[in-house]
């Protein structure tokens, strides 16, 4: 079934403020739900809705809390998440990190005890409307083993690379497993294999079969090596920017997963050339792109912006039993 | 064969010298090829040593070009390379980032038209040495099919990323493509299949042939469409922030890839939280991963070490036709 994006955002918002959130911060956070779904990522928004309610519920998530400045040195900064919601800690990290690189070129904001961001790349697509180029990312619980372990050691680690481009924005979202947890239960759910080796079942062999995977618990890095090494380091530079947790120290429990440790980098692209000349090199990359590439080949972001205007005419899927589940709450 | 450090150096550095390098320099860029050897990264030192020469007498490097800032924004400079040799230009970037660092807390030096910088690894090292947490990452000709299509028009771009950490820094150094070239033919030549599928074959079938790759120059990205979107957008990002060349500008031959676009950012851990608490943090983050990893996990830039005190010990190995004629250019 489809819902309206106003029907589902006034929804969430609803929900929001009977569990405490102020008016304006209600607003943000249904926003940042609503839209996610809006653009496709059907894995991170309504669907996680239910579990964010519930870790409010259990205290892991504070209504009331904002992120706090504890350290500034110029253009780098670092804040304390204090727990609070994770999408509106992430929005206004990234909001500071724009600002930060407005007065010095590049800005980085370090933030510590914050919660799930759910889709990273809502603070992509939040620089890139602001004109900037932005680099972010968070560790997680512990849900990956690196290459040469079989126990989940290393967070899946989403990174998120947005550039501004006025005929598209290009956005990067990717977490350091090739499938995840979402989307191997997708696959499932459809009865197809994945596309490549997604894991190893539980004798240790790479595998096509999603439930292998989600039985053995040992998900493939993306690029075997390169993403479990990417991860680590990914892992290591936020714990040691923010002086958070890294993720060995998260619970690894998805009601209980929470003070992990996100980055927020963001390049003013006005300071430098001016945004015309950007548009410019990001269109003829491109450009080049489709006219070379061909049919098959698209940019991280494109498909988005399809799936955003379909939604937005025809209205937003959503699981049925997961939208019922979501109105009794609100 | 293996030949001490000193002579490796001392030979390279007469080369240089001869080709028209001032005193310092020569130096600096004979340290560069000789720790890159040094570390065992075999494929990025002396073996390109001869085409790097080659690049020089053709006019593709430029042997006295030093780079000039030509826009500064605070914590954020774009800078020419004018031609000159990548690894020097790198390391000056490097080197400015990490001062910006000091002084804003994080620098960025985006830097264009320069030539390849030979071994990545060796501006995180740079910078891990010098107390500073580190991200940098270049562009490069064509070399890898984006993810859908069989046609070259993506770079590997290399990306790195370098933790300082006292008891041995962390430097993960990686290209977007599974394997490079170099590690390919290295396969080739040892006789042995890749441990996993490293591209497509003429016939688009996914293969563990080196040859099979190196024939239909179609390498596979890292995580497939992962490593395929992150090499657009380090390309993206380094075009952009340099105003430089992208990928598809950039003439796809080896002898005369040039004008390329990098990126250098640098942390500074002593401004926030001071660098004991930086030091801690890694040393609990890479004995976690020992101790629960067990023997088969190692982090990035663990082997360097090892390897590097070996070759200081027992000489460094050269392969015998390539020193001869390396020793014939002195």
């Amino acid at each position: 079934m489809r819902v309206s994006y106003e029907e589902l955002h006034e929804t969430l918002r609803r929900t929001l403020l009977k569990v405490g959130f102020e008016q304006g911060r209600a607003d943000l956070c249904a926003r940042l739900f609503a839209d996610t779904d809006r653009d496709g990522v059907y894995t991170h928004g309504l669907t996680r809705f239910p579990r964010f309610i519930e870790m409010i519920g259990r205290g892991v998530v504070d209504v009331s809390a904002r992120p706090l400045r504890v350290e500034a040195h110029g253009a780098l900064e670092r804040w304390d998440g204090r727990s609070g919601a994770g999408n509106l800690n992430a929005h206004e990290s990234m909001e500071r990190a724009v600002g930060l690189s407005r007065q010095f070129g590049v800005g980085c904001v370090a933030l510590r005890n914050t919660n799930h961001w759910m889709r990273g790349g809502s603070y992509g697509w939040q620089a890139a409307e602001a004109g900037v180029l932005a680099v972010c990312w968070t560790n997680t619980m512990p849900n990956l083993p690196p290459w040469g372990s079989s126990r989940p050691l290393l967070g899946n680690n989403p990174l998120v690379i947005a550039v501004p481009r006025p005929a598209g924005h290009v956005v990067l979202d990717m977490a350091m497993s090739q499938f995840s947890y979402g989307s191997l239960a997708a696959y499932r759910e459809r009865g197809e294999l994945l596309p490549v080796d997604g894991g190893f079942d539980s004798e240790g062999r790479l595998t096509r079969d999603p439930r292998a995977v989600e039985e053995s618990a040992r998900p493939l890095p993306a690029g075997y090596w390169k993403g479990s090494g990417l991860a680590l380091l990914l892992d290591m530079a936020a714990a040691l920017l923010s002086a958070g947790l890294a993720t060995h120290q998260i619970p690894a429990d998805p009601l209980a997963e929470t003070r992990v440790s996100q980055v927020f980098l963001a390049f003013d692209l006005t300071s430098l050339g001016g945004p015309e000349n950007a548009a410019r090199i990001a269109d003829d990359i491109i450009t080049n792109l489709h006219t070379a590439g061909g049919e098959g080949v698209c940019y991280p972001g494109e498909r988005t912006l399809r799936v955003r205007l379909e939604n937005l005419q025809d209205g937003i899927p959503v699981d049925a039993s997961v939208w019922e589940q979501v109105q009794k709450l609100s």
